[in-house]
């Protein structure tokens, strides 16, 4: 009913056969962009070769490859020197295909371990854990705020997206202020390249402000957004549905004040609720 | 505030503040297991080697290793001849490597591709979606079934839900009959990973029977989810919300009935409409 490869777009068209209550119609409906992208990544004396292939929805693309980097620890920001589409394959594939250059060596090591453990989009173990807190010391200090702001976040999201979902099947992922103010939202039909959006935006703005800010998503936690979350440094984690194990065990040890269930009524508390100074 | 990384349990505990309408508790809370599994792949004169490392929810491993390995193309069931947990590492961790063994010789070629293309929880587009049809050619005929039955596979899979699911954070996937009979249904963490689990429950139960059954899963369907239902052979797969516009197109292609927004009030037919017999 459609031909997604060619869209290119956030939003695809469709033709659907509507049931409800019994009645059948035909008519046009609307669904999140899904295509894969290849990151490619070199040093300035390398050829850029492929670190991943993720599917996601189109849009924001450099944004995702940034990010994506970053929080796999693979990518220095300030070492940053040119982010480009691909030029050389068909007209309709370029845009798939996203080249991140910096000016410092590539140590293909770290490629190799980051490639095997995000093969199906974790990181391995414990053993990783250790990994990723070597990369991130665990946080302290970071944002104080309030049970107030905590609880304004789901509604400044659900707003935000608003605007741009209309097709009901987008994952969420926001950077707010201290005191509640939103700075940024992406969507995506992968959790994780919502994530990565959001990071990849603040860093090709210039002005990343991660240390004083709180991420908000929109369904669950998992030990990869905490992992995302840890990388960048951002200390808050809050998250519209619940946290798994793995995600609690590293929220605790990265020193991240990790949220879930946050809804109207109230929220649970799964680690580090210091920075929570009304708790 | 726990040990995840201990736990081995499908749900593990943790002690949380809840806040609920500006009152604050201390109790205990229920979590998702989410733990490492490495999946390790050899034939008759190889020694096995890691395929890969999905984030899962503890419980049902071996279907889990059995169906994530057929639902890659990477395993003939009838060539699988010993499925078992690691015995050469740390007590702790032995249950957290599963190697499966094929009397057929492994060709390290298919392993290469699809390592590489699953590195994202994806499949590289276009070129891959061709080799998702040369490993299942398009379905056809397959079973038939009603606007009736369909409407009451939601109530069914949460039913089985209720159950096991105590945490709120875990993705459902289920088979069913043409009738609407529930055959098996399995929870992850992972969405792709409870479609593996119900499928390689099925290979490892001796009796598959996947193109006279329907599929359905609890969250969204994209083109994963397609490609697993497809190589698998299952002609019907069902969501709770909604499909990406790969999932789609690739659903169109297969020739996959493919079913969203299944709830108590109607559904949207996104391809194949052809199987429902009174739409």
């Amino acid at each position: 009913m459609l031909d997604a490869t060619k869209s290119r777009r956030p939003v695809a068209r469709t033709k659907i056969i509507e049931v409800r209550d019994g009645h059948r119609r035909r008519r046009s409906d609307k669904l999140a962009g899904e295509e894969p992208m290849e990151i490619r990544f070199g040093g300035p004396a390398d050829e850029p070769g492929p670190v991943a292939v993720t599917m996601r929805t189109p849009g924001h693309d450099f944004e995702l490859a940034v990010g994506f980097l970053f929080t796999e620890g693979l990518l220095d920001p300030s070492s940053l020197t040119k982010v480009s589409y691909c030029d050389s394959l068909d007209a309709d594939q370029n845009y798939n295909v996203v080249t991140v250059r910096t000016s410092a060596p590539f140590d293909a090591k770290v490629l190799k371990r980051n490639f095997y453990t995000t093969s199906s989009c974790g990181i391995c173990g414990k053993a990783s854990l250790d990994d990723v807190e070597v990369r991130c010391a665990p946080m302290d200090g970071g944002p104080e705020t309030t049970l107030d702001v905590v609880a304004g976040l789901p509604e400044s999201l659900r707003s935000a997206q608003r605007v741009f979902d209309a097709t009901g099947g987008l994952h969420a992922a926001a950077l707010f202020t201290a005191d509640g103010t939103l700075v940024a939202m992406r969507e995506d039909v992968g959790r994780h390249n919502a994530v990565d959006k959001v990071i990849g935006h603040a860093l090709l703005s210039g002005a990343p402000d991660f240390g004083r800010q709180l991420m908000m998503v929109s369904g669950r936690a998992s030990f990869e957004i905490v992992q995302k979350a840890a990388v960048a440094g951002v200390p808050v984690l809050c998250a519209v549905s619940a946290p798994s194990s793995l995600a609690v065990s590293a929220a605790e040890r990265l020193g991240l004040t990790l949220i879930g269930f946050l809804r109207e009524q109230g929220c649970n508390v799964y680690a580090h609720p210091e920075r929570v100074v009304d708790l």
